[in-house]
Parts: structure tokens; C-alpha cells; sequence
């Protein structure tokens, strides 16, 4: 592994262009606001390998699924968030030559990322083959404070005189990479080019999706207005004017794009240009820098709540920040109906659609780092989508609304087309469930259960209720024809962790319905009506199965077995493996994978995990070790479980080798896919594995308790967290640990199992 | 299900036309000689829904695959025979007004598959909508003596003096239904059209495929020969005249075409042409009728062995020797390189490859109805795929020249894309040992084993020692990640018959090896030094797999446990299931199949079916019992299993309800897919239920037994059987069993367990 981006506390820097880097360094230098995002794009046209992407959050498109063998029940369509208007472009020609990275002669270069204040930065200087040296400077981003605005700064000086002609445009004649069937997904509707504007109005030519785009532009030389002569054009699909600038050696044309993206996600058809037109003449009265400054202090805000500061070690720090960057910027609960794609704003893999990350690792660092009323949209957001759930559980087979959460979905409804997946892979249905009580716990925001919560654990419980079945032969339940978490075991019997979390939903669902009726009869007598819920014979339904229910356990290894007959595989350890076999899923059939015993990713321990407090310390290691051994990680979701595990067993080596592995992945290119974009979802995991994992820190109830030990390769950490929107500062040195409170409110909380109250404005130390 | 071709013992006959059941009648009424076949296209252009296929053995084209999530093994290519040049269609005009059956009125309309003479006649009267009524007469048929001749005669009698417009063609532009990304397979060569003389050379446009085809016609009046004017056209990849034809009413003006078919497969690329233009001359100078009746003569050669008569149940006559003849009309034993695709030369559906199919059900009923060559080229044909196989296991992880046969092939390589099936429907590689072993009990030709049979054997039972693995839990072997035959568990443990068939390969093997080296040790060294086979060592390993290998076995039951986990399933009967629910492939999920008792095909029985000497009566019945009653038969290769098991256990009834329910699969359009073409090799299966199953037949050692019953159904039935070359008839009526030997040897054979000996042209009568 080269570590390619050079190490820095608060930026991700490249010095030096790499074309083979260049579709990498694009994901990684990706900026967004949780409403749109893009690709890091060269601004002026490059002819080599590049993805070029611009995503407009819940915009997304219902592509013709493909598969090779239809099986009953798959759906028709695979909904994938899109590339949209690309509207960062500008064509550059220096006395005629273009500029082009891709044929000219690179001088010098260097990008960055600045996570502080959230913007994409670049250098360089260039040689055209006409033998003119440019100097270039561009600095983008996305506005946190108005969702809608974006903008660029684009400066050139020349060594020489000559005649610069720059094209400034919007494009919405782009494609998808990932398209099934090579389709383009935009029609144009409207196309505009005049004066300093352009705008552009496209539609998708399915769901009739709108966006918007409207820019303006400004020019200046040495920091004074120019106006130069300008030619316009405009077709279906592009709008674009072409600026001639005569300019002299040395001096500097900087252009300024002010870019207004809306969509009809959140305005009416026929507003979508009205209204980004008006907003775009608003927007552009302030400077490209005042801009910029809002934003940037808005970023610095969040910072506060959601930093990771890791002395000693600059390398790890620039990590935990980049991905708390990009799940900062991937998701900002701004709107219900979104959520967070695995690939965020930065590529089109996976469709941008939402999965169970989003509960089992995304929520969790949400509920810490940042407002609750965020973690509560992506509650929200599955409580919207409940009928579809319930509809799918319909096609399934199942009734008396019974709700299954899809495996992948835009809408609501699942989008996946590979049974063992999509069918099988019902563990997700836990998570969600698992998610409220997590909220809950951090919030104690037990009204949530009125608003719609309950609804969705009773969705689910009904499902689970009716998924087991009674096996006669043994008198018990069993779960049958599941896939776990770890997809390298498909269609087995009783998967540990799916029965277990299953049982928990059950339970959870009863607590929860006999505490709203008790504190609320009226209120949950309307949800009992509105669902036809009979809470004392569903509930000893429910009772009847979690006692009868069937949990596979090996009494010689004092395990839990992850599914029946996984014993009985040939338990060989990675360690024993070859180097030449691995990773598995490059170097094995698929086959040959499923029988084996090596797992993906984390299933038994994701369990353990979740549900830690059922589990004495003994069991924990026990099932530690022995899984362990087996697990591959071939998941960029698996090695922060392992992470957070190890800690906790007091197995720090591990711990911090799992931390590694997580932290690191996209920038440093593990899995050798950062190209097509970054695993934002995987980047909980590694926050988590500090916070949880070394930290120790855990919320239960509303109180925090912290464990915190610090890594050898480390001299300290710290961590700032939100808890019922008091602002907590946990650093950790070798010798103490030091908690500040910095809310205005006295709270509670437990180091290492002893109880101190913090007050507000003061802080506790505690040696270790 | 609606009988809609009349019932004939020796003849498919369609009275009227139905355009909604013209593509069924296209499949039903295919005609073909095991080297190249066609559907019932008719012959004047048709603009209804229609399927156009015309096939040549063993062209083939590898097809891109698509697939929607990709596997790491998944082979690139999906091999498929392909629809080739189009000979038999002609474009008619009368006055100018085009013959179209979907266009005018049809007076009357009568087709035949005249399954005795191996041809296709059709007569009809249509009113065209100038008024003029026409009276067409057709005949066609693919010459059983010359595998490259076709032939069409073809009748005109109108009502009123006319002008015919009568355009003779050959067309390769033509189109697969089946293409994976729609598109054209075929390029033009050469086309030429001259004197009565129609050429065109075709070529795949990947793996150069060149197929040749050539046509020669005639025209006569009233029996006359004559000469109309005629114009000629040729393009890339069409060829015509154009007859123009005066006539008067009642006048029959009969037009006649001698086609070659020549290809690449057969002679070198240059030949193609040269040879078919040769052959055509030759072929041309006799006449259509001359041909015919040579081709029928064959016909009647084959019936003679491989006839079955029933009395009293004309509908079950029909249907069994349709099923007859399309066996016949699709394989001959012609070359060692051709196989029988599920859908012979009917249709395109299924690639036209060769699945497990032949050797577990096609290869039994040539092995008795035909010269035993017939079966042997089955056998050699995967001989020569034998480095295929080994190379697909290598790929899988195998070394050491162990061999796993694809699940589909063309041409050795695994062309099927879909894990559970290709991966791990490994039980196939069993059937094709069994091939060997069921060869050589009827013919005694243990040569074949050192021209290569052993060399298959040995690469299947290295395969499997190798597939198994010690479970050092449980102490024991065992075999995880398979599929059955029962497609409805896929990724099962332990499945009993693919593990039983696995440890019989390697006993089987193990006695062929030590006859072998006893027999003739010189040979068998060479070919132990070839395949670096150590005769002690391998089946002393094999030995010890053999005697701790895993069976699943239930107790209670006393029966056979399919797979890991069957057992433990909710065991509600089919019987039990409410009728809304079936078929189950159309009205339930794929996870619901998978995870349900319901079995798509025999399972467990399979193996009963093929070991039968292994069990004893009781253990057939309990198994049968319990295995039958969750059974759907949503696989075609489903109840003859069930028919002949049956009735070895004295259950008529259901003997004969599973008999019915295969013998008319296609003719009454059960599946409601008869339109794609046929289910030729399913069809082996319902020859199989009266043969082995009501007739008891079974060939041990070479030496004959019957245990005969005949159905309350029917009056009597008899079946022709060839039996070391010896044609024996055996004649079975309620009330007594008649034995013919009509060979010129004396002949040994058991009924219901008693010896006799039937000396050459003479008989034995057994009395019930």
C-alpha cells in the first residue's frame, strides 16, 4: 500500500500529477453539502481517464434491471442516484491551444482538500505545447448554508501575452457509467445562454425528475471587473458562452462561476428555474469569498461537535477527520425523504441507494457528533417508506402487516435483484428496530414512538413473527433460508445472529407497547386501532416464540455456531491460508468461497456487539477468538466491529490493527475501488472504532460511560460529542483522561465504572 | 388443458388454423434428421406471430453473457445453437395479392406430422382478398440418408385463370430471439442466385462458423414440367428468383426445392460451397418423391426397434411415439461432437447445449431402442471434453486431473452463469460416470474404458475425493455447498444423492481399474502412466472416503434426509396446499421456494432410481412415500422418475397419473411453453415409464428382465427393443406377457423372476 496523499492534520494533499491516481484522487478530493455533492473533475477539459460525476441529492432514476436468470419475485427496476448537470466544466485555449492535462506538459501541481472548511483547492502550472506556461488556481465548494449554491474560483496567468478564449458552460447531455443499458437518462427542456448567465432545465426520461441549473459568472484581471467580448450558444441539452480575453504576461483573469442547483425535489415543476434564477441573482451579489466564509464557519461548527483529534500520529488524524468529513458532507438531515448512499456523493456504485449500514453503523456516529433531530430524519425516513415495507412483505408471502425493509431502495421498495440478497438478507429488518432503541437510549425522545416508531417495530415484529416456523421434528422454532451479515454464507438455517436479533425485535416491540399504553393509553389505543393491533395476544404470541425459538450453540468450543453446519466445515484459520489465495474474491470461485469457513464480515460478533449487555465478558472472548480466526474482512464494514470488540476484551493490538485497516481505506485504496468512489458508509465504523472502541464510550439510557484506553502508537486523543445537546470533550493521554463539559447543563457519567457528575464549564480528570 | 391436435396413432394432425397456437403447432410439428432440423414455419410468408428456426448441428455461437451481479468464475460466454439460413420459405403472389394466412380467409386447413415417414404435410384453401380462392399442398422432410438434404413440394390450385408471382429464396439474414444484447449472429459470404439455382455462404460473426446452403427447383403443371420467366436478386445475405407464372383454374402448378445444407463442421471452409453445390447436382437428379421415400424407408427401419404400440388408448399411442420420433429426429449417433439440447432442433430456449439430462435420461433409451453406437458416440462426446472438464475444475480450485463436467456446455467449457447451478450442481458429474456403467451392462463392451471411458471415470472420481472434506467434529466425511437435483434447495449440506452417486464413482472406478489392470495390464499401465494414476494409493484414499462418508439418515422416518436441515422444515404435503399457490415457480418468491419442503424434481428418488439393487422393497416404498408427497414435478424430468418407481412398488395408479402427466408435456402444452420448442429430453423420460416402468425392463449385465404390468387403461402394450444387436418384442396384455426374440441368437430372460430362454424366431407366453 503507498500511502499516495501526503499526511497533513486537516487537508488531503497531492503534490504531483498521477493520471493512473486520477480517478481516485477524484473520490477522494469530493466535496458536498448532504443535499448535492461531486466528483473532484478537473475543471478544464481532460482527455484521459476520468468518471465524471455531480449528484443531486433524491434525484434518482429507475434503471431496467439486467440479470441473467429471472427469478419469481425480482423487482423490474434498480433505482440509482445520477449523475446530473455537470456544471464545474469550463474549455480553456491559450492562442488556440487547449489546455489539457492529458497532453500538455505539468510543471508543477498540487491539490487539496481543506476538511476545515470544506473546499477543493488546486495549483498548477502547465506548458502548452505552443510553448505558453499557465499558471492555474481553483478553489470550489458547496455551500452548508444555502443547500442550493455551489461556486468556483478559477485564476490564470500566462508567461506571455496572448489570447485567451474560455468557454464557460452547463452540461446535461452527461451519462451514466453505470447504466444498464447504456441509455442517457436526460432530456433537455429549456437552454439559455445570455449576458454573464446560463441555465439549463433537464428531466429525466423516466419519474420525471427536474433539476435546475443556473450560473453566473464574473471575470476579472488583477482583481478588476472585466467585461471581454462574449459569444453564446445553446442547444437541447448545453448552454455555453465563449469569452475572448486578450491578456498580457503576468497578469492574473480569475473567473467566478456562482452556480444555483434546484430541483423539483423541493420546489414545483414550473419553479425549479424560476426560483434558481431568482436565488442566482441573489446569491452572486455577494462575492465568491463572503460565500465561502459562511460556509466555512458553518463547517468549523460541526467540527466542533464531531472532531477526533489524535495526537502523535498524523497520518491516523488526517484519517478519522476525512472520514468524518465525508459523512458530514454526505448526510445533514436536511430532508426525511434522503439518506446515505455507500458511495455518498462521490461515485455511482451502488445506485447511491440506502442500505442497513445506514442504521447499523451510520446512526450511531450521527447520535454522537451531531444534532439528534439528524439521526431522527433517518428514523423518519424508514417510517415514510413503512407501507412500501409492508407491501414487500406482501409479495413475499407474509400478512397482517408484516413489514419488510428492502435490502436496497430509493423509494421505499427493494431494488436489488440477487436472491440471496435481496430475499435472504432480512437481518436488515432488525437493524431498523435496533435503530429507534438506539435513538431512544440517546435521547430519551420516547415520543418518537407515537409519531410513527412503533409502527415501524410492529411492522417488523409481525414479520419476524411470521418468518420462523415450527419445526415439529424438533419442537422449536427455527429460521430458515436467511443470509447473515456475512454474505460468504448464503440461503443456510438458523443464522445466529438474524434468530437473534429477530427475538430482540419481539421483545423490544412488547416493552415499548406496554409502556406507551401505560403512559399514553389514548394515544396508543389510535396506533392499536390504525394497525389492528391485539397487544395481549400478539405479544404472547411473540412470548411463545422468543421462548421456543432455536439458537445454534457448540458446547465444545462454547460458542454460538453462526449457522447450522458451520462446524462441521474444515476450520482452517486465515492465518494458515496461503498469501496466494487471498483476497478471496478475487483469487476463488464463488463457490469455493461459500463452503469455506472464512467470513466476509463480522455476523456472530455483529451480534455481540449490538446486544453486548445479554453476553457475560467470557462469552464475548470466547466467540471473539474463535471467529476471529475465520474472518477475512473482505467488507470494509467488518474490521471497525472487530475493532470496537477487541477493545473491549482488552485486545488493543488487534484493535488497532482493525482501526488501521478501516481508517485508511479509501484514502490509502485497500480494496483497489476508491476509483469508483468512496465507502462513506464504512467511515462510521472507523470513528466508531475510536469512540467506541479505545474510548470505550457507550450510551445507555441517556448516560454516558466511557472506558477509554489510548494505543501505544498514540500519545492521546480526544473526542467531542453531543449528548442531549450538551457538548462533551473526552481527551485521553496515556496517564489521565480528562472530561469537559462544555454545555450549560451538569451531567452524569461513568469512567471506567466509577460515576462522576460534571458541571457545566468544568472538567473531571481521572488516572488511569 | 384443451386437446388440441386430433388423436392418430401414427400422426400429429391440426384441423383449422389458430394463429394463437401457431407457434406451439411451429414446436410440435418440428421435423429434423440429428444433424440439422427445423420448426413448422410456414412455408408462404406468415406476418402472425410466428418463430422462425431452422438449426444445424453443432454451429454454435458464444453469446455475451448477461448477468446482473457478476460472480468471480462466471464464464464470459454463453454457447448457444443458433438460428440459421432460412431454405423453406417462399413469397407467393396471385394477381398481386400476397398469400398471408394471417391476412386471408382460410376455407380449410389440415397439417400433419407423419411421425412413421419422418415428414411434415400440410393442405389448405384460402380465399385471398382479390377474391381468388388457392388450394395449397405442401410436403417437406430432412432426408434420414443424406444428412445434408432437404426437400419441399409445394402445390398451387386456383379457382380462376391468374398470373402467380411465385419467390423461391434463401434468407441468412436472420435473427435469434434468444440473443443476448439483440444482436445479428451471421454475415454474408457469398449469395448468388442463377438459372433454378440458389446459393449463399454464410459465417458466424465469432468462432467462424460457415454454414452453405443451396437450393435447386422445379416447376411443373398438372405433372409437366416447365420453365417460367424469372428474375433473379441477390444481396449480402439474401438470395432469390422470382417465377412468373401464368396459369388457369384448376390448374396445379407444383414447385419443387432440393436443399443441401453443408457447413464447417463437416468440411473444410473452402469446401462448404464447392460440396454443396456438387451434392445438390446429384441430389437434384432424382426426385422429390424418389427421396422421400428412401428417407421413410429409414423411418420405418428405426420404428422397428424402437417402437412402443398401445392398444386401447389411441391419445397415449400418439404421445408416446411422438415422443419417440422427436428423440430419433433429433440424435442419431451421427457425431461424436453432437449432443441433444433440451430443445433439440425445435427451438432456441436453453442455448440447444447438453446438460445432465442426456446421460441420466436420453442415453437409457437409445442404449435400448437403437444400436448401441448410437450411446457410445453420447460417451465418446464427453471423452473428447474430458481437458475441458478438468480445466473447469482447475479453475474451481482442483488439481491433480480432477474433472468436473459443465452443467452446460457446447463445447466443454461451462457456459452457464447462475452459481448454484453451475457451481454447485455438481451431482451431474455423477450421472455422466453412471453413463459408462449403464453402457457397459448393456453391451459388454468393456473396451470402451481403455479407448477413454476410464480416463472419465478417473477424472470424476478424483474430482470428488477432492470435493468432500473431513469434518473433524463430526469425524466423518462430508460434502457442503451443493445442489441437487431438486433445484428447490440450493447451497445444501450433505445432499444424499449427490453424495451417494459421488461414493458410488469412486467404487465403480476403483473395480473398473482393478478388472483393468487384470485384464489386460499392459494397457492399463499406459494409461495409468498417462493420467499418473496410482492404482493402490488413489483407491486406498478413496476406500477410506467411501467408508466414512456422511448420509443423512432420519430415524423416525426411517428414510434418506435429502440434505442437511430437509427434516427440520415445516412437512406439510403438497396435497395440503391450496391450489392457489401452485405452480410455485409462478406464485411464490424464490426465497419462499427455497425455503418450503416443496421438491421440483426428484431428489432422493433419483438415486433409488439409479441404484436400485442397493436398497431393498421397503426402503423404496418408505422413501418413495415420504418423498412423493411434497414433490410439485415443476421440472419436466420429474415424474417419470416418480411413474417407474412407482410401479416397481405397486402403485399403478400413480405409475400411470405421473405417465400421463409426461407423455403429453408438450402435445397438450401441460407447461404452458410448448411455443419455445420442445422438451426433447424429458421426452426419454415418458419411453422410460412404460418401458422400465409398467414393462419392469431392466438390462443387467447384458442379460434382459421384465416384470410387466399392464395399466386398467389400457388393452395391452408392446414394446421393440434392440439387446446386444438381438431385435426382441415383448407384448404385454392383461392377462399374459409374450416374449418374441426376432433376432438370429437365442436370447436369456427373466419375467417376474423366472428364467427363460427364447431361441431366435421363436417366442415364450407367460401367463399373469
Amino acid at each position: 500500500m503507498i500511502q499516495y496523499f501526503k499526511p497533513h492534520p486537516w487537508k488531503i494533499i497531492e503534490e504531483g500529477f498521477e493520471p493512473a491516481m486520477n480517478e481516485i484522487a477524484e473520490s477522494v478530493f469530493s466535496i458536498g453539502n448532504g443535499m448535492m455533492g461531486q466528483r473532484a473533475n478537473l475543471e478544464e477539459t481532460y482527455t484521459g481517464k476520468t468518471l465524471q460525476g455531480t449528484y443531486v441529492g433524491g434525484v434518482y432514476y429507475p434503471d431496467k434491471t439486467r440479470v441473467g436468470w429471472w427469478k419469481n419475485g425480482y423487482p423490474e427496476y434498480f433505482a440509482k442516484v445520477i449523475n446530473s448537470t455537470y456544471w464545474s466544466g469550463l474549455m480553456i485555449f491559450i492562442d488556440g491551444t487547449e489546455i489539457d492535462l492529458n497532453t500538455c506538459t505539468i510543471l508543477d501541481f498540487y491539490r487539496e482538500l481543506d476538511m476545515e472548511n470544506g473546499c477543493l483547492y488546486r495549483k498548477c502550472t502547465v506548458k502548452l505545447q505552443n510553448g505558453i506556461e499557465v499558471r492555474i488556481e481553483s478553489k470550489r465548494f458547496y455551500s452548508l448554508i444555502n443547500k442550493e449554491y455551489s461556486a468556483l474560483s478559477y485564476s490564470l496567468t500566462t508567461d506571455s501575452d496572448c489570447n485567451i478564449e474560455l468557454i464557460n458552460y452547463l452540461d446535461a447531455d452527461i451519462s451514466n457509467k453505470d447504466s444498464n443499458y447504456n441509455e442517457k437518462f436526460w432530456d433537455g427542456i429549456q437552454s439559455e445562454s445570455f449576458g454573464d448567465e446560463l441555465h439549463i432545465l433537464a428531466k429525466t426520461n423516466k419519474l420525471n425528475w427536474i433539476v435546475g441549473t443556473s450560473a453566473k459568472c464574473e471575470i476579472f484581471e488583477d482583481g478588476q471587473k472585466i467585461h471581454p467580448k462574449s459569444d453564446h450558444f445553446h442547444s437541447e441539452k448545453q448552454c455555453k458562452t465563449t469569452y475572448h480575453i486578450p491578456t498580457s504576461a503576468n497578469k492574473t483573469i480569475r473567473f467566478v462561476k456562482h452556480v444555483i442547483t434546484s430541483s423539483n425535489f423541493n420546489h414545483t415543476d414550473d419553479a425549479v428555474l424560476v426560483h434558481g434564477k431568482k436565488s442566482l441573482q441573489k446569491m452572486a451579489a455577494s462575492g465568491f469569498d463572503a460565500h465561502f466564509e459562511m460556509s466555512a464557519n458553518a463547517w468549523r461548527e460541526k467540527w466542533k461537535t464531531s472532531d477526533v483529534v489524535i495526537q502523535g500520529d498524523v497520518s491516523a488524524q488526517q484519517a478519522v477527520r476525512f472520514n468524518i468529513y465525508q459523512l458530514n458532507q454526505t448526510y445533514c438531515g436536511d430532508d426525511p425523504r434522503l439518506n446515505i448512499g455507500p458511495k455518498g456523493f462521490t461515485g455511482e456504485k451502488y445506485g447511491g441507494s440506502t442500505y442497513w449500514d445506514t442504521e447499523a453503523y451510520c446512526i450511531p456516529f450521527y447520535l454522537v457528533s451531531s444534532d439528534s433531530a439528524i439521526s431522527k430524519q433517518l428514523l423518519v425516513y424508514r417510517y415514510k417508506q413503512l407501507d412500501k415495507a409492508i407491501e414487500n412483505a406482501a409479495k413475499l408471502g407474509f400478512n397482517n402487516g408484516a413489514a419488510l425493509y428492502p435490502m436496497v431502495t430509493m423509494n421505499g421498495e427493494e431494488c436489488h435483484n440477487e436472491w440471496e440478497i435481496t430475499f435472504e438478507e432480512i437481518h436488515r429488518n432488525g437493524a431498523i428496530a435496533y435503530a429507534i432503541y438506539n435513538y431512544i437510549e440517546h435521547t430519551a425522545d420516547t415520543h418518537y414512538l407515537f409519531e410513527g416508531g412503533f409502527e415501524v417495530l410492529l411492522g417488523i415484529s409481525r414479520f419476524w413473527a411470521q418468518r420462523v416456523h415450527w419445526s415439529e421434528k424438533q419442537k422449536r422454532f427455527e429460521m430458515h433460508g436467511v443470509t447473515g451479515p456475512n454474505e460468504y454464507e448464503n440461503n443456510v438455517n438458523n443464522n445466529w445472529y438474524t434468530s437473534y436479533i429477530a427475538m430482540w425485535c419481539l421483545k423490544y416491540t412488547t416493552e415499548m407497547a406496554q409502556k406507551m399504553h401505560l403512559s399514553n393509553p389514548e394515544s396508543f389505543a389510535k396506533i392499536a386501532k390504525k394497525t389492528a393491533f391485539e397487544l395481549v395476544d400478539e405479544t404472547a404470541q411473540w412470548s411463545h416464540i422468543q421462548q421456543n425459538m432455536y439458537f445454534p450453540y457448540d458446547k465444545e468450543y462454547n460458542v454460538f455456531v453462526q449457522h447450522d453446519g458451520f462446524m462441521e466445515k474444515s476450520l482452517l484459520p486465515v492465518a494458515k491460508l496461503a498469501e496466494e489465495h487471498r483476497p478471496l474474491n478475487q483469487k476463488w470461485s464463488w463457490d469455493r468461497i461459500l463452503r469455506s469457513v472464512y467470513i466476509k464480515q463480522a455476523d456472530v460478533l455483529q451480534g455481540l456487539y449490538f446486544f453486548e449487555d445479554d453476553f457475560d465478558e467470557d462469552t464475548h472472548l470466547r466467540n471473539f477468538e474463535f471467529y476471529e480466526q475465520f474472518t477475512v474482512h473482505e467488507s470494509s464494514l467488518s474490521p471497525c466491529v472487530h475493532s470496537i470488540l477487541a477493545a473491549k476484551i482488552g485486545n488493543f493490538d488487534k484493535a488497532y490493527e482493525m482501526y488501521v485497516r478501516t481508517a485508511r481505506l479509501d484514502l490509502d485504496n485497500y480494496n483497489n475501488d476508491t476509483e469508483d468512489g468512496l465507502h462513506i458508509t464504512s467511515m462510521a465504523g472507523s470513528y466508531l472504532s475510536i469512540v467506541q472502541g479505545f474510548g470505550g464510550l457507550r450510551i445507555k439510557n441517556q448516560e454516558l460511560s466511557i472506558r477509554p484506553v489510548c494505543p501505544p502508537q498514540w500519545e492521546g486523543y480526544q473526542f467531542n460529542i453531543l449528548l442531549l445537546n450538551q457538548p462533551i470533550r473526552v481527551s485521553v493521554e496515556k496517564s489521565k483522561t480528562t472530561i469537559e463539559n462544555l454545555g450549560d447543563k451538569s451531567i452524569q457519567i461513568q469512567v471506567n465504572g466509577v460515576h462522576y457528575t460534571v458541571k457545566s464549564g468544568e472538567e473531571v480528570i481521572v488516572n488511569q
